[in-house]
């Protein structure tokens, strides 16, 4: 296996210049020209071997493309357009130069599909499991960021798309609701979005604690992936519940003060801090069962 | 212990506001208001338990500390402010939540020294070692970014303070030549720069490659740090060799056209592109032996 100094001068060959970038990876720092008329997000999110991939099934490529399509939902969730990324990757001891280039490549082939360079990045080995982080940039382009906060008592609640049972697979293999935010955010109706990581129970505690409101939502109006229902089968669990609970559908949460150019209405924003599940005539408090990393 | 959403709340009581920042962590992603006539640099390394610290030894306020200044050297091998950073961590599961925050205000602690506000990140938890990484932002503040290339026959090469033996402790406990970084940025004389992490017989070779250069080192004329002094007594190598070779100085490497307004010259740069090394009437090739990952 070639020693870190070889695969950055392969990595530096893959690079693409352009755009705001003035200097890509292969300095210390990248260097980018900003227009100062558009704000800059910027934001993080790692992925670890045994919790948010499994090596021994999933391919590099599908490694590299998850965490980058990971930070790219971010994007989304905030309505900007993805402007840059940085990857730092701590590999497994061993691992083959193809391994390496099949991560990038993977994490190549997500950022392309958004036109987001990767403009730097770090990598190293250990005896550990593989381990990597990714850094995005965005930028505004013309529409104020969505944040968490803005949601008012009456503003519907919508998502992009059915929710549920994306471990059977598309949770590795998602695609970021870009598109999506920026519509969302230029229809001027969205008052609060998050991206769907860790489950809509949880999820949509964000909004409701950071917009200080509350929430009902509709069971029967709840879009349920065909992968709720394959897992249903499986679990014996009903589908409704692996649609509320689940993580990682990355798919967008928004609520909206009038009816949004696209998304599936699944209930209102209220007054009472408290998160509401309606199931024909009885309401029950939604609990918090989705994803949390406890350590 | 805690949840992370306990310490994510723990992490924003602890942010300040302000500077370029409209919206600090606590979203999916910060948004900074930038500045359009300054550049956008960005940069971002990586700190793995049993490679670059060793949990057992070291502090989690001295890991923080170490991975943040890793970063902030890089600013200021490129001549910039720090403006922001981000870090994810990946806690070894059973970490207290003690153990958490101590990671966290030594991040804050290096990045406080240069009013660099930590904007987001990302903790999770798993089986294996502890990692974290740090993503930085750095503004021109009206100094032209200082690369790696642009090194020319004749420049001086100057470094900004002793060499060799950081493994002795000061590896985990380094001041980033930020302000010295500045000056020589502001000075217009130097040509190129890079701060020394993989030492100097090797991060010379990343100026003299990309300027298409070679260089000759002036043993006499090497500043050795006394901890290279109290290594070579350990190691029975010369302290020359701990200087030439060890790495995670974090001094800076620089070459200038003129006298530069500060640090200590060590040699000239030559059009003949190999790295030599002169020794009283000797003059050898330097070979590089400093630190490399290989994997």
């Amino acid at each position: 296996m070639p020693a870190e100094f070889e695969f950055l001068d392969w990595i530096r060959g893959q690079q693409r210049s352009g755009g705001l970038v003035r200097l890509a990876a292969g300095d210390d720092m990248a260097v980018l020209g900003w227009p100062g008329d558009e704000l800059l997000l910027v934001g993080t999110d790692q992925v670890l071997d045994g919790v948010h991939f499994d090596s021994a099934v999933h391919t590099p490529r599908q490694i590299g493309r998850k965490v980058m399509n990971r930070n790219l939902s971010d994007c989304a969730a905030m309505a900007c357009v993805p402007a840059g990324a940085l990857a730092t990757v701590a590999l497994k001891r061993g691992s083959s130069a193809d391994y390496a280039k099949e991560l990038y490549l993977g994490l190549r082939e997500a950022a392309d599909a958004f036109d987001c360079p990767i403009i730097g990045g770090d990598t190293a080995a250990w005896e550990q499991k593989l381990v990597i982080s990714v850094t995005i940039l965005g930028r505004s382009a013309g529409i104020a960021p969505i944040t968490r906060k803005g949601a008012r008592a009456g503003d519907g609640i919508y998502v992009t798309g059915p929710l549920g049972g994306s471990i059977l697979g598309r949770h590795m293999d998602f695609i970021p609701r870009i598109a999506e935010g920026r519509i969302l955010g230029q229809s001027g109706v969205v008052t609060a979005m998050i991206d769907l990581s860790d489950g809509l129970s949880r999820d949509l505690r964000h909004i409701c604690k950071q917009s200080a409101v509350g929430a009902e939502i509709d069971a029967a109006a709840m879009p349920i992936h065909s992968d709720a229902e394959t897992l249903s089968r499986q679990s014996g669990r009903p589908a409704l519940e692996h649609a509320l609970h689940d993580g990682e559908d990355h798919e967008l949460l928004f609520t909206a003060s009038t009816p949004p150019p696209l998304g599936i209405r699944i209930g209102v924003i209220t007054r009472s801090p408290t998160i509401m599940l309606k199931q024909g005539d009885r309401v029950a408090p939604l609990e918090a069962e989705g994803w949390e990393h406890r350590w």
